[in-house]
């Protein structure tokens, strides 16, 4: 085996069920020991045992001729940050129990995806690898912080590679953390991690990078936009939720049109805020003391007034054009006069909140529960979260009113 | 005026603004005193204050011809039973206020569409008459038994006119507790009330008794398929869920195609269990010490903890393939440990659960969380109230199993 061959150079390995050729990769955390990590043209990461290598040839020099042992090469273009959270895009599979795990480094995410540098000169950073199932308000912040830090520094767009079960959520607070934006904040993700041969990993990081440099002062969400590899939606962040547990074609604007196009070429936006002058403004706190319910039949006073207790706001999921039951108005009454928020929403998702139609909804808003419009559950979470940590008053006011994007001035507020 | 006109009776109403042509309704419990209200070819009702009738005449005695003073007529065909439970296809506008109300009569429904006569021979009846966001589950027992009282006592199929908020629910709800069906059981609501234009309510109506007369064994959910009048979707009654807030088409199966369509005229159904011979069985009992519980960022152990005390058991819409923060985990063990069910669904609604590709899932599944496969969170929901009621033991395994086509048997359980 020839040892002399570094992280990103073109090899060509022989063993006894054949011949292998493609970028040899780094290894990482949980990379066994003893093997080699290989990216095929193909796409697939194949692992090759070290004991089972009868020949290592360097087809190029690569890395060392780009002088990056261990580090990525530097791009063309304009400078941007890729900002990594952990999740899929950033996942490798431990070979020793056979699961995903996040990447340690954002080096290892640069490699898996070369072709950013013809696109950019990219920054990688890891702010933390954490699955984002486990993504809590405290690390919306740290992304806010981040993401202004470096478009106040001079980067022309932000890339946040982060994980889909909550990258919906995450993109929705930047959304309203960040204001006077300079420059895109692009969240990005992958359904299918990149040793699979139907990632997408690859086509939405180059998509990603198009909408970094391109003119958009927004916080978008780029993911595949069918299950071909023909393109990607930019989603409005706080318009977007995964609307499937595997497709790649997964992320959907329910009440809106996605603000534009991607592909690894180029991007197309239609109906975008653009990006202003001067300094990004950040305000990144956000409550938690705010908690999202979902209305059934059977829900009771008892667990309605439990978790109303607990929290200084919650936001509903009711049912049809904003319900809840009748027999929960009471508790919900009681908990605004002593100053809680009560938002609600459709566990419908498509279509409005309209509480004018049937008694129901008239009897909540004379309890003082505030009609959400046609804003994801989700988002109206987090903006609530956003708002109670970061207003004084006018908070019912402020969660009627379109602050980024968020809903449709509403007919029927 | 010509007092001697009778309810259905076709009627010329001659005003100082024009003349009006169409069929004489009955009043119902909140009419306004002092009008008369007419079906108009057009499908529109309207209100005519007695005082600006310059002159009415009977054009054709409906009413009396059919000797219905105050009854519908008695249609031909399969006798069949409609069940009025209340919810906007049974809907009036309360002319004092503006406010849309439940009907307080099966007869006032059979009269707004008389062309029910010419499919089946309807009995109908007024079960109780709530807005579906008021059904708790003791109305789903109540509906359960109802129906199998009808098919077992001579009637080919039930109609349950229901409101649309929560008509998912309740028809999951009779999915598990009526089996061996020996006819179909049809839910069916309007998302526009019949006094407007664009109400879907007599096309939705007169396609569910289609089904109701067909050979569907199950129960199903009858509604358009689009937003044109072409024609209405059969979903099955545990696979589809309101997807819109005021659509028409708004009942979508996320995860499974309908089992078939139908219009006023006919009806196709593809893949569908067929009307079994004997008698239904009904086990109507449910709990409602489960709760439904929607997975965010900021969710503490706190509340988390609180639901769970207050539960039999849970159903948590997780995020993406059907995880919870870790954080969350070590409190789902404890209460599980103590004898509650917890299941597993997702918040995309779309695809299924699968906890072996994460760390997070799999620890999940050793904490004892029992995935939902691609069970909708909603008929979850449902389907574990009804076990906890029914079973003394194996609610695991019996919510891992499909039942009654509310899954798919699943790779991933």
């Amino acid at each position: 085996m020839d040892n002399d061959a570094s992280t990103g150079d073109r090899v060509e390995i022989r063993t006894e069920k054949g011949v292998y050729s493609g970028i040899l990769m780094p290894k990482h955390a949980f990379s066994r020991e003893g093997i080699v990590l290989i990216k095929l043209d193909s796409g697939y990461n194949i692992t090759i045992p070290e004991d089972e290598i009868l020949e290592m040839k360097i087809v190029e020099r690569i890395g060392k001729r780009k002088g990056i042992t261990g580090k990525a090469p530097r791009g063309i273009g304009p400078k941007i940050a890729l900002i990594n959270t952990g999740g899929t895009i950033a996942s490798y599979v431990d070979y020793r129990t056979g699961a995903v795990h996040p990447a340690m480094s954002s080096e290892e995410l640069l490699f898996s995806v070369l072709e950013l540098s013809g696109i950019a000169d990219v920054e990688a950073d890891v702010l933390f690898s954490v699955l984002s199932e486990n993504i809590k308000p405290k690390h919306w912040s740290r992304m806010a912080e981040k993401a202004a830090e470096a478009l106040n520094s001079g980067k022309e767009g932000v890339i946040i590679a982060h994980g889909t079960d909550t990258m919906g959520y995450s993109a929705a607070a930047l959304s309203f953390a960040l204001s006077n934006l300079n420059g895109p904040v692009v969240f990005v993700g992958s359904q299918r991690s990149s040793d699979r041969p139907s990632s997408d990993a690859t086509m939405n990081l180059l998509s990603a990078a198009q909408v970094a440099v391109s003119n958009l002062g927004e916080v978008a969400v780029v993911m595949h936009a069918s299950t071909s590899d023909d393109y990607c939606h930019v989603h409005r962040g706080n318009r977007v939720r995964k609307m499937h547990t595997s497709r790649r074609d997964a992320f959907v604007s329910p009440n809106s049109r996605p603000i534009g196009k991607a592909w690894p070429e180029g991007v197309e936006l239609y109906d975008h805020r653009k990006k202003s002058d001067g300094d990004v403004e950040v305000r990144p706190d956000f409550s938690d003391k705010v908690a999202l319910v979902y209305a059934y039949p059977g829900m009771s006073e008892d667990i309605l007034d439990s978790i109303l207790s607990r929290s200084d706001g919650i936001v509903i999921a009711g049912t049809g054009l904003g319900h809840v039951k009748e027999s929960l108005i009471g508790t919900l009454k009681s908990h605004i006069k002593d100053g809680k928020t009560v938002v609600m929403t459709s566990q419908c998702l498509y279509g409005t909140v309209n509480m004018n139609v049937y008694s129901t909804g008239r009897d909540l808003i004379k309890a003082g529960v505030v009609p959400g419009g046609d804003m994801l559950p989700e988002t109206a979470y987090v903006k609530l979260s956003w708002a109670l940590a970061n207003l004084d008053g006018g908070i019912a006011e402020f969660m009627r009113r379109n602050i980024a994007g968020e809903m449709e001035e509403a007919r029927y507020l």
